[in-house]
């Protein structure tokens, strides 16, 4: 049988792997999930048509949200991931042994029980003592949050439930709820295909974070297969990362790929730097 | 009306693109040619059904199979281009002042028609008298080339006219054309979804080259959005390159952006240090 998923990108540019099996579908209170197991990557978690993760490329996403901030940090303790329910974040996380806690606000309980049961290596660490899971609304919970030291906003697009967490009002949230050396990152989309949204979400940081950086990392699965991350520092320059752990395992992430991804093609540089205030 | 063009990027992933309109579609002696326009990304030039340059993405690629080589030779004045018949890697060329002649060997007289037609801005240097158009195979041409400083492979995929240009021969033949300090640099394929073909470039090149190796650049519209490029060196170290003209125009690449492409992802470092010899 021939049976193709497609993901449509944007209105006018669409992804389609050729499917072994669909393996589970369900409407959620809060959106459409499916699991679809593909020749080309492995099993895909779709939620609303939107590829989240594949077995075989999740691996980019969670280790270059994680290890970026978890490194520029000096001494991350307590973490938190709003979404990522499906616990690849929180796997690199617990690759830092100086972290003490993380919290995962993810408000779709059932994403959390899909990638236990389908994506069982993505899931691995989500019962780990160190975990704490809430299963909510991640803007209510980051507004009464206090002294993390990095959040990570690991989040679907902004469309449906994660729209809230693009606002300038929700970053504000964010650095409140961290401590004085305190790190966000945020996924931020492609900036091939959504660079007025990266401009939108530079400037929203910047009204609440002392310095904000643009990085990149190489998803195949996602648009343009070019993603792009916005790190938020209350103080440590990203310049000045720790190495991170001796000999963590990683596919992607080394500390010569975190500096090269902060080195932008000039068409991404300009399209922050309109965005930064004028120099004197 | 909802038409769509979708190139197969492997046989079990497509990239699908809505269409304003097709332009022209013709079966040449080599391939089947088509230009299309397209909502997303402007025209589109396909051969043989693959996305060979678009308007709207095509700088991050031309700029990046050219000006890396040529800011790593010291002088590079006499230059070649095996393929490239839509003229945007000899547009990239011309934007150094110490280039003397291009010689472009392509083998299909028709793309360049089509280029000179569709794709204007792309198109705008092959008429500049420095350049010298060749409508030959490649393979023999560069058989009897001597003494050039930087030869520049900007072929289709290994399938079709294009198979010849991916063999040890064609490499060993590649390294007799260039003088004393020349680079050689290859368009090779995805590490995500062409892995062993990488390997058998590396390889072949290391045959006949000192030094070899390979960088990245981010193409939306190639398969998996993550294109790689090898060089292989008679001498020069890519470490050691030139800043490049002053105020070069380019939309991506700079000093900074090409010191990055060569921070290999782990998975791609692993991948290309297999072919490494063993170190003692």
């Amino acid at each position: 049988m021939n049976v193709w998923v497609t993901e449509w990108q944007t209105p006018d540019v669409g992804l389609s792997l050729k499917v072994k099996a669909v393996l589970w579908q369900e409407r959620t209170p809060y959106q459409e999930l499916a699991v679809v197991d593909t020749e080309a990557y492995g099993r895909v978690l779709l939620l609303d048509g939107a590829i989240q993760t594949t077995d075989r490329d999740e691996y980019v996403y969670h280790e270059m949200i994680t290890h970026v901030p978890l490194t520029v940090h000096p001494h991350p303790r307590r973490v938190a991931v709003i979404g990522g329910g499906d616990g690849g974040t929180i796997r690199e996380i617990l690759k830092h042994p100086e972290v003490e806690e993380v919290h995962l606000v993810e408000i779709d309980e059932r994403v959390v029980e899909a990638s236990r049961r389908f994506f069982p290596r993505i899931a691995e660490k989500l019962d780990d003592p160190r975990v704490h899971l809430h299963f909510t609304d991640g803007i209510a919970w980051v507004r009464d949050a206090r002294n993390f030291d990095v959040i990570l906003v690991d989040s679907t697009d902004p469309v449906g439930p994660a729209e809230g967490l693009f606002t300038p009002a929700f970053y504000a949230s964010l650095a409140a709820a961290l401590g004085p050396d305190g790190i966000a990152t945020v996924q931020s989309e492609s900036p091939f295909l959504q660079a007025d949204l990266i401009r939108r979400i530079h400037t929203g940081m910047r009204a609440s974070f002392a310095g904000v950086y643009l990085y990149l990392a190489n998803v195949p699965t996602y648009p343009s297969g070019l993603w792009s991350f916005t790190l938020g520092s209350k103080g440590p320059d990203p310049g000045a990362a720790r190495p991170g752990p001796a000999g963590m395992a990683t596919r992607y992430w080394s500390p010569e790929v975190q500096a090269a991804a902060f080195r932008l093609p000039v068409f991404v540089q300009e399209l922050v730097r309109a965005e930064e205030p004028a120099q004197p």
